[in-house]
């Protein structure tokens, strides 16, 4: 029945790192590969409490359909959090989404006519990449130092095309776990105002700072409102309960909900509900910065291991937070093909090529360390540096 | 910045029902307007014992990201479901989706392409109609009787047209409440061979049948993957939970699951596992059994108050089954207008003109059952029998 699939459904093709992940789900198998958060970082007997009080106050409607905006307590709730963030905002700009990915293929939907050209990262997030493709939008990467995109990169690329959309994962990005610095993300600001270009603003990570506070989001210099801003529960609370939001004006936001209800009517009600209960049960903060401690313990234990065993030809990134770490092999190596190698020995890893969603840079790796134990951590890494060192001599 | 919007968002309107909804949310309204079961049909008491087991038993996995394709006991379960409804599938059949709507979503990604045609019961169900008009298709209405859509109104269309999809609602159908018979449901699948088109069978009310057991889905007589059908935990557990499955070859769910990664990953983790339990440790049989009751006892009650109050000029369905009865005003009429003056009166339904993809039969109208006490039911109808006759006279 093929010859009915519509031509989205031809060019969709399955990601070759879901394949990848998929042969490093055995068990015995040290993976850096997922993007997972720890499952100790994950209150489930907060959570029993949590649902027995939700069901017991909130009864039928944490049950029954909702409104596609999302609960306006748990949005409320979110006005609170975002103000922690700095960015003073009101209940009417926040919508609840089913999850960040949802979030992201909105935005898609919302903005993106074919043709449009998104500037971004380079390397960026594999899932934006494949929530934005199916509205056929040209990217146009920008390169990255250690500070996040250059904006003299940036700049020169806004001069030269008709850029509509610029997206950005200012925080401990993902993939190269690189943080983009305060002065960087008021210069990107004031290129789009100049250039009057959309800012999507992707922060999943934000809270997870490691080594300081975490940095004021790009929204909150916004004064046009000119960004639109992403975020999530998956990394602060578990991502099992597909609970994310959208800030943004409300001209915006209309539309985003307009389009929402034919994607799924509305996010799940009983998680909306529990997430409120939880927060306004619990000290989450205390909850978060348990998360960071145990994050940068194994991102400290990551980078030591990488700096005994990792020979000098690679560079690799120090993330201040998040839960990726970023390798560059020499020029002309192919990380696609050293993992077969790695999972011979039983050490998984994503393959660097396909958060590029032009170039291909098939020298690049992502590694996860927020899944994984501080001995695996150090064991795997050793591996892998070995490997890495054979691979590299015997060019 | 509308200015940013896409050709999908300028085009995307907020849908008149939704509006119309909104007024209708007053608590001192009598309101056949929604489309929600009844909160007394939600076992809360129960799910409080499934959530505190969920935790316990399966802990952090619950709240961690889980596989696209969705969790496999409760694929296991479905396919125990899909057996009682006389399909015999397998595992590798069964997708989880973040509510039916998310599955009508998916299929027009999955199918349609700009200009596809489609055939459709005539009137259909308005979020179908939403969800698919993203992908531009072409709407061809297809002729009712109290029997389902009209096979020889199909086979006309079919000989004429390039039909790509028939898309129905066999059972106790949104927005008629009407059910299409066995002999048809046959019909249709050869008419779908003989012409080469694939079948959308849409079944969120089919176990909700009050006098006698509910209908073989269309899909139980597919013996060529030609039938993709569409079901949900909405009316038989709670719609809250946001989850719902497609039953179709892997061929087809391969792309159903390529796709739905990048609308939200996948369902929520914890709704599924819950629901899994939930089947595992109650009579869910009972349950649905007691659904029916209530339910029934509500459409007896509306049809009673109709056959008594509404004037000889108005045609109504006799639903046997699901949420909805139809009604048909004289031609010319508009509920529309008349739907002001009905909330003045403290009573709402939905005009029936949205669920016509194309014609205007603006003297139609849905009223729905499930979600009104019987007291109210009574009170409801009279009073909109009275303002009908008043209408009617007043022509």
């Amino acid at each position: 029945m093929n010859k009915f699939f519509s031509e989205t459904a031809e060019n969709a093709k399955t990601s070759a790192v879901r394949e990848i992940l998929k042969i490093a789900q055995s068990p015995d198998i040290i993976s850096f590969g997922g993007g997972l958060p720890s499952p100790d970082a994950f209150p489930v007997e907060e959570m029993k409490a949590v649902a027995v009080d939700t069901l017991t106050e909130s009864g039928y409607k944490t049950m029954q359909y909702g409104t596609t905006e999302g609960l306006v307590p748990l949005r409320n709730l979110i006005v609170d959090l975002m103000d922690k963030r700095s960015v003073k905002t009101g209940v009417g700009n926040i919508v609840i989404t089913t999850g960040s990915q949802q979030g992201l293929n909105l935005t898609g939907k919302v903005f993106i006519n074919p043709g449009d050209k998104i500037a971004c990262e380079s390397p960026t997030y594999l899932a934006a990449i494949s929530a934005f493709k199916p509205y056929k939008p040209e990217f146009c990467e920008v390169d990255m130092d250690e500070e996040g995109m250059r904006m003299d990169a940036l700049e020169a690329l806004l001069s030269k095309e008709k850029i509509k959309i610029i997206y950005t994962i200012p925080d401990f990005q993902n993939p190269t776990g690189r943080t983009m610095t305060v002065e960087r993300r008021k210069e990107m600001l004031r290129l789009a105002t100049k250039y009057d270009v959309l800012i999507i603003e992707d922060s999943p990570y934000g809270e997870l700072a490691f080594d300081g506070d975490p940095m004021p989001p790009i929204k909150s210099f916004d004064t046009e409102d000119r960004v639109v801003y992403l975020s999530t529960f998956s990394k602060i609370v578990c991502p099992g309960f597909r609970t994310g939001w959208i800030c943004a004006s409300e001209e915006i936001l209309n539309k985003y909900i307009t389009l929402k209800q034919g994607l799924d009517l509305h996010t799940n009600q009983f998680s909306q509900y529990m997430i409120e209960k939880y927060f306004t049960t619990y000290d989450v903060d205390a909850q978060v910065d348990k998360i960071i401690e145990m994050y940068k313990a194994k991102r400290d234990a990551m980078i030591t291991a990488i700096e005994e065993h990792f020979p000098k030809e690679i560079n690799y990134s120090k993330p201040a937070g998040g839960m990726f770490v970023w390798a560059e092999l020499p020029e002309g190596m192919d990380t696609k093909e050293i993992f077969t190698k790695a999972v011979e020995r039983k050490v998984a890893y994503v393959p660097g090529g396909s958060f590029y969603p032009n170039k291909s840079m098939d020298n690049t790796l992502r590694l996860n360390f927020s899944n994984m134990e501080i001995d695996k951590i150090k064991v795997g890494i050793k591996i892998l540096g070995e490997l890495f060192t054979e691979e590299i001599n015997n060019r």
